[in-house]
């Protein structure tokens, strides 16, 4: 028997005799919440082609789910690996995402849907992990770690290859000043809980906000873009970047005004960890919305 | 004559002709919105006990105040210190303040009155310096920085000691963690342009996200915190616990449930560092704020 204490939910909820047993390259799973979030918790046989079925004192109390073999395998066997519990389309799980792809750090992904069960973020099993009830969160070398500029930055300090803040404590301010304007300026005004608060005027605020983030920015890259944000090599500050402008194309910001932005999003986007960390790709990713 | 092109007001407005000559101890200045903000200009003799009378062409484009001889000594004769354009009450500010008094860097302030005029920090003249219109602009080495940690993290670069990011990188994650708690998930959201948003509902807006922000922080504290934040050791998430309580206090948030975060407050502020950078000790800080 397979028990999953986890949010790794993809599929919606279906009855437990339904996947214990009939379906191909699928096992059942349930969610206890009694279970440490994320904690993967295996009675009997491990990892058995059809799992015993949810032991009565557990009806009721579970959630009941799909899980494909392969991501079991990967949450059950690597339990090493960092694990990344992210939102497909949270604009701050993306940036850990980047940084992860571009520094070739293999990772488990444990999904936290931020509008599924009323936001698995609130649940008491993630907020163990994360008071704030905020993705990403990274459990990385026995510690667990919220914020994504302070996620990425532990990991520039284990991994420094390739490099994500210049080497020149000039260029390095400047890259920390555009990440932090995104990060601290412009994202969290137009985040979940606050376009919440703002109601039917939740549209309007987020592209003003993102506007005048943007027209800040816009003038700012000014002195310190070459190809990318920060002269000719890939930083932090492009790792804020990408996110926040599908954000303002989410919001339908008119991005005229920023031709900046838009030149070096682009070139962003043409590479490799760019394109495996976008929303549109992940393993939580909607069917309708995916690439 | 002495012409100071800045915002560095401290006495409202005054007729020219009054501070010009008539006042021990005080030269009139006047601020040309034509000059880049925040440069000096000097024209015929700088620093005469008794300036000139404004020129013709500069009457009626200018504004004009007071400026003690001290200070306009300051501004002047000490151009290659590091220039820090702040408010007194902004918490950002504050964080800057504290950096620089711990690693006693010596530095000119120019106060940005964050309320007088409509806000300085809308003039085009700090617009060019910063165009996003926010407190702390720190003008060193040459660059221009904004965003208060990307400022701190330059100093600590550049000034490494006393140490603001400790040594061992998971506990240094941490401190980066705590601070981007604090200056993304809850400072911008109870910054003056979402409060003006909230209308009659500012007050509670500002408490709620100061008090959810601080229900996670206690939480995060326990398993940092020794004397300060994380440790031992003044960190950089202390520098943004200090005018984060400040703030919540102005807010007039319920402290009680936080006793972890009131503790190292109470701590902190025992610092010397701590109280020479007090919102209540700032040359701009009024009469009836003053400690």
């Amino acid at each position: 028997m397979v028990l999953v204490s986890g949010l790794g939910l993809q599929h919606g909820d279906a009855d437990v005799a339904d996947c214990s047993c009939s379906r191909l390259n699928l096992t059942g799973w349930w969610l206890c919440p009694g279970h440490r979030f994320g904690g993967i918790v295996l009675f009997s046989l491990a990892l058995r082609e059809k799992p015993s079925p949810i032991p009565a004192e557990l009806k009721g109390k579970a959630k009941t789910g799909f899980i494909s073999w392969s991501r079991l395998h990967t949450l059950t066997m690597a339990s090493e690996k960092p694990i990344l519990y992210g939102y497909f389309r949270s604009s701050c799980s993306w940036r850990v995402r980047i940084a992860l792809a571009l520094k070739g750090i293999s990772y488990d992904l444990v999904p936290v849907s931020l509008l599924n069960d009323g936001g698995q973020q609130f649940s008491a099993e993630f907020k163990a992990l994360n008071p704030m009830q905020q993705v990403p969160v990274l459990k990385i070398d026995g510690i667990t770690l919220s914020q994504s500029l302070a996620i990425i930055q532990y990991l520039e300090d284990t991994h420094p290859n390739p490099r994500l803040l210049p080497q020149d404590p000039k260029k390095r301010a400047q890259v920390r000043m555009i990440a932090d304007h995104i990060a601290s300026g412009i994202q969290p005004l137009q985040n979940l809980k606050v376009l919440k608060q703002m109601g039917e005027k939740k549209m309007e605020w987020a592209q003003t906000c993102i506007a005048s983030g943007f027209q800040a920015l816009e003038q700012i890259l000014q002195h310190t873009a070459g190809r990318y944000c920060v002269g000719d090599e890939v930083s932090m500050a492009d790792l804020c970047l990408v996110p926040q402008v599908s954000n303002a194309e989410r919001f339908k910001v008119e991005m005229g005004p920023y031709p900046t932005i838009i030149r070096i999003n682009k070139a962003l986007l043409d590479l490799e960890a760019f394109k495996v960390s976008h929303p549109s790709r992940q393993p939580d990713t909607p069917a309708e919305l995916r690439a």
